[in-house]
């Protein structure tokens, strides 16, 4: 299988962007997911996962960093264990991070189908991302579907519903 | 503050159904999960939430219930609580209840706005309940906005997608 | 496979009492956690667990209720499905059972081995048991192990470590 | 309010260490978990918490780590949010850490008490160390209290408890 999702990349706009990505950002992101799927710890279900999140150039960053990587991290009680979405995410804000930052994620599984992110990783997600962030899922051949995170999660609960903390 | 919905019932289809239930089928699943709310549990966040199921005649009952309420349950270490949609789905799923059960699903919390289910919610609800199962999101006041299941979550990561355990 | 515990209850005090229970009490809650194996959903694991809370007299109820059964409900994402202890805690504190309503707690899988709460069914629990409530541990065969709440989670991260919401 | 944890740390036994680590890896595991709260993301708790793990030198880096920070990451869905014992955890994991990989570690608060692991993340935890890993939890002034991870998390439900998938 090859994991090179060159082949598949779609048509740039006038400006040479893929939903606001150049074919060098959008190569770098869907690689990242790709590989990343070889980090996953998914004893119990077989079913590896990566995830992969494209920053700014403005943002904070630790490092010369502009892709961030995660996998699905399994537990023996099913519910303890988490994302690969939610595994980068959180590499991500530990490196400061925050709403803003993120350009597009990227995720990838080993299915012939494409795979979006499951509904608490886009509540995890939406924490960080405003909703106009592109969401690249992946097939297992590198080709991909693109929802933005408000089309995953439409009509939010997000941080603006909540009463200020006094 | 009244609970009482029906001031704010939409004008019902030619066969007298709103989102294909009967007003009184509506009025019950309103009236149950703006009740709820004073069921939970919510220290931390005094954040009350309500939920309530509304289930097909036809579906397996250990009572003559037609509908199940639940309410958000929070704990000290905030990821380990739950929200009131999982609390009445938990209910429901031990009375036996499946996909098939569900003929509407309603939220309610004490905000001026429309509250929707967290992602997390979505993707619990996602595994009981197809695409067209309506939701019923409330404000304080009862007033309410509709989305399907479907809408809430597209492209959702369901069952469907994992491979047969063999 | 027998799921009557009737011979393995172990012989009880001076006052006819096993961890606090009477012999009535202890097959109930026992028999309770078995039984409730049959209804789990758990596609994904084919782990089948039962869980079962004894309820004080005193406590307030909105039936006769004296034991309240969950079982585990699993999702295609993992981490969304929740533990059998917290479907029937969550069904317990809908009904209005809080801090000092639970008298005892037992669990039951398909295993030979003694089978405990995962960590963080611990800690849902400890949020509405104190340190003394015993948590009786089945096998497949009725017989149990118990340790306490408090034996279960030491050192515990609980309500009172969380400065108070003003 | 000093983090510098240095006038707490215990006699070392016979070898020169405390609880198996050198002076100077247990205070760089302590100045690492208290200056990790700083990095967390808590609007709805304000309740900080900074996590660290200490990396067998033999174990696969890649980098030269030999400290792993983490520190809590909150949601509007409260329980959607993570803990900074599993934000450090999924870092680690990701960089190819396992099961041995893990020497000690380290938890802070800005709590006057003794701090230690929620349940869930002691399940989270237990899933990648063994029963003898220590756990420093530390106050706000950086004092201690060491429990392994056997005696935070007993009789616990492991991995090894699950049937093998095939
Ligand atoms: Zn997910
Ligand atoms: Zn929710
Ligand atoms: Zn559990
Ligand atoms: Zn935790």
């Amino acid at each position: 299988m090859s994991t090179d999702p060159t082949s598949s990349i779609p048509r740039p706009d006038a400006n040479g962007l893929v939903h606001g990505l150049t074919i060098e950002e959008l190569k770098l992101l869907s690689t990242s997911c790709l590989e990343a799927r070889a980090l996953a710890y998914c004893p119990y279900s077989l079913f590896r996962v990566g995830a992969s999140l494209l920053i700014h150039a403005s943002s904070p960053t630790t490092a010369s960093t502009t892709v961030i990587s995660g996998a699905n991290i399994e537990n023996a009680s099913y519910p303890v264990g988490t994302c690969a979405e939610r595994t980068a995410l959180g590499t991500a804000i530990l490196q400061g991070h925050r709403l803003g930052s993120f350009k597009a994620i990227g995720v990838a599984t080993d299915m012939d189908d494409f795979c979006s992110p499951c509904g608490m990783c886009r509540q995890f997600i939406r924490e960080f991302c405003g909703n106009e962030v592109p969401v690249f899922m992946h097939n297992k051949s590198g080709e991909f579907r693109v929802l933005t995170v408000g089309e995953l999660l439409p009509m939010s609960f997000g941080p603006e519903k909540l009463p200020p903390r006094e």
